[in-house]
């Protein structure tokens, strides 16, 4: 634990070299209020999140060369995509929360309602993505597997963006209908607009950086997929039956008529008058609707379906990590694994 | 003209195909529902401008080629980044409308403002940009210079969100402050936003495609930089005195309070007492303030200083591209001249 507090501390001691370099950009005639603008974009909405994903980036490095302490020279070439990652996070957040109608992130107001932001948030959205293709030019342009790295960033993007459009869709359009939430579109939506991300672009770029093509490691996207699967079935769990206090946050997936793992194995237990109650109070944002919603999860167990989905996915996850070759990706997805098993926050 | 109405209805019977790609992409798992909303962005946004940008590329490469006719092929091939030019245009055009709350675009409603559509039109946006990558990946993923496609592609994307974050600093930010519409500030704003990607990186695409280094030809860049400020100029010129039948819309650039050439122009002119009137009605909808404006624009000759304008650009255009080494550069760089130069739509 000390030593990733440390690592977490010497990466986050990069950001401000990487921010430096973005504002002071020779290939740009920056103006005195662009530049402070693009500051404040970045110390607003890049490095205050958990940084999970960035750090994922490093520690997975680490494993493939063998877990030695990497020299200060490798530890920053390998942060940087780290912090891209934490930079094209930074992108999605700011125009999800655009699109979602969303009022906080991360125990702040969202960054497009800041009174003087509104809708440029747009355009600082698509800044904090190009920044990322200026950042991993500047440091990869050279290496063999540059153009490697550029497409996985753009194929993930995409998927990522398919996935937002897919939850659009689902949650935001047309009539309210839950008969649409099933567990097919459920899981279609969470491994686009998540699993992609948020658990395979980390360890797919550590592979690259460390030389490596990712077609040695077959199967290990299907784990990582499985893995983000069950990542945001917690969360969508921790939004309605975690402690408040521990999260940080309360959960508005039922007011907002989320897509939730919650939901969908509601519909699929209810009985009729049950699936009527849902119908009737899903989406709504009056305490009562709300309250009727988590009694009848309470009354269909739903807690204790997610105890045993838990149990479940871990076994799977675990049967499926022992059987890959690699002992360096065995120890890289158990670490991954165990980092959000049975996680309260 | 002949030839080009053929390139043209040549170059539009592809864009056909690209969609079906994109929406057929083994890569993703397509709902029937996400293909038929990915078919009606496309539909909507990507295939209804001039082409000129598209187009342009196709010239380019015809003569660095040495003019002959292209096989069918080669025709498809550069047709391929034409038409990813395109797509990136409607990306911007999509979030632009979003950012500047337009009301019309190409002669109908903005995508945004589209009553199903809304702030979806974001993820839309970022789509739109996603697929200029997949374009670009399926075609020339083995090309030796595919590197520099992406780069070159990925930096002028930059500089033009750069040049939109100027534009909405100084357009859309704080009080009503005429003072901040200096030339400097409106020549910075129209080459980040519009030269980089209307004027250079057709040519710069052209050129890749054809097999040479950009560095080839030096000094290109600066010529086609300052036909995208030409090229603006007289957008906003005939946004105010054009004749609406002829262009197609009618223009509003008084009332949304944008930096304009002209404004610029009749800022550097006024006296007091002039300045005076622009300051209360420059930037208000009701026609007596527009009405004002307009006159005063009459009052100091500001079409006589554009026709004094457009003869010098012109001039030093010209004298710029007889500088030109390469015979082929200087026939591309005329025709894209001529195109332009006293253009009435």
């Amino acid at each position: 634990m000390a030593e990733l507090d440390e690592t977490r501390s010497s990466f986050l001691a990069l950001y401000d070299i990487l921010k430096h370099e973005l504002i002071h950009d020779a290939d740009i005639k920056f103006t005195e209020e662009m530049r402070l603008r693009v500051e404040e974009i970045l110390d607003y909405n890049v490095p205050r999140g958990k940084l999970n994903r960035g750090l994922a980036v490093i520690e997975t490095y680490k494993a493939l060369k063998g877990g030695d302490e990497l020299s200060e020279e490798e530890f920053f070439l390998v942060s940087v995509p780290g912090w891209c990652l934490e930079w094209l996070q930074a992108c999605f957040l700011v125009l999800d929360d655009i699109m979602d109608n969303s009022q906080t992130r991360r125990g702040r107001i969202c960054w497009y309602r800041q009174p003087k932001v509104g809708l440029k948030a747009v355009n600082h959205g698509i800044l904090l993505k190009g920044h990322t293709h200026r950042i991993l030019k500047k440091y990869f342009r050279e290496k063999s597997y540059y153009p490697d790295l550029i497409e996985l960033t753009e194929e993930v993007g995409y998927q990522t963006s398919m996935g937002q459009m897919l939850d659009l869709i689902i949650t935001h359009e047309g009539k309210k209908d839950l008969s649409k939430y099933t567990i097919d579109v459920y899981r279609r939506i969470v491994i686009y607009k998540t699993s992609y991300y948020t658990f395979y672009l980390p360890v797919a770029w550590a592979i690259l950086l460390s030389g490596e093509k990712l077609e040695k490691y077959k199967g290990i996207k299907e784990i990582l997929i499985e893995m983000g699967v069950y990542f945001q079935v917690q969360d969508d769990y921790l939004d309605c039956f975690g402690d408040p206090e521990v999260a940080g946050k309360v959960g508005t997936d039922i007011e907002d008529y989320k897509c939730s793992w919650l939901i969908v194995q509601a519909l699929e237990l209810a009985d009729d008058c049950q699936k009527q109650i849902l119908y009737e109070n899903y989406g709504k944002s009056d305490p009562t609707s709300v309250t009727k919603v988590k009694k009848l999860y309470q009354e269909l167990d739903i807690p204790g379906k997610f105890s045993k989905y838990e149990a479940e996915s871990y076994e799977k996850l675990l049967a499926a990590i022992e059987a890959q070759s690699s002992a360096a990706m065995q120890e890289i997805l158990m670490v991954l694994l165990m980092k959000i098993y049975l996680r309260k926050k």
